[in-house]
């Protein structure tokens, strides 16, 4: 698994714009804000089932209405392919 | 909702070994490890449903097997017995 080249990388900032670069990682970081609980933690679950399908998976932190989610990938230290299509599938949700 | 008094914290964190104080905020965490993000995930859904119907939610980091938990009250602004009442739970899964 390789890392995004430079230009792919601008790509997918320039596509997902909900998307920002995580300061002192390569890394994406963005940020979902749901009525409530219910439906943030929903809107994990449908992640969590396709993460796991593609075996490759957030680093995420929820609070009650609110889930900030992280893509990196560790097996190529840094945004990889992997990255671009699971935003892309959470994007779509 | 209350916080918890210097006597019921202390007993607290005596009753829950797993559990610790949390710098700058009145909050306990811990960390749960476990063998896949299957089960970690498992994990959090069991919470997660228990926390909605108890509406006294989590604040919690997850990265593959690992899940951060963080309790605290916020009407309480800090530890309340909600927080001991949910700690509970997690501890007997």
């Amino acid at each position: 698994m390789q890392k995004l080249s430079a230009e792919e990388r601008a790509s997918f900032f320039k596509d997902f714009p909900n998307w920002e670069e995580v300061e002192g990682r390569d890394a994406a970081k963005a940020t979902f804000t749901f009525k409530d609980f219910n439906e943030a933690f929903g809107f994990m679950t449908r992640i969590a089932i396709e993460a796991d399908k593609r075996d490759h998976h957030p680093e995420w932190l929820n609070v009650y209405n609110r889930v900030e989610i992280t893509l990196t990938t560790h097996d190529a230290d840094g945004l990889s392919a992997r990255d671009v299509a699971l935003a892309s599938f959470i994007e779509r949700l």
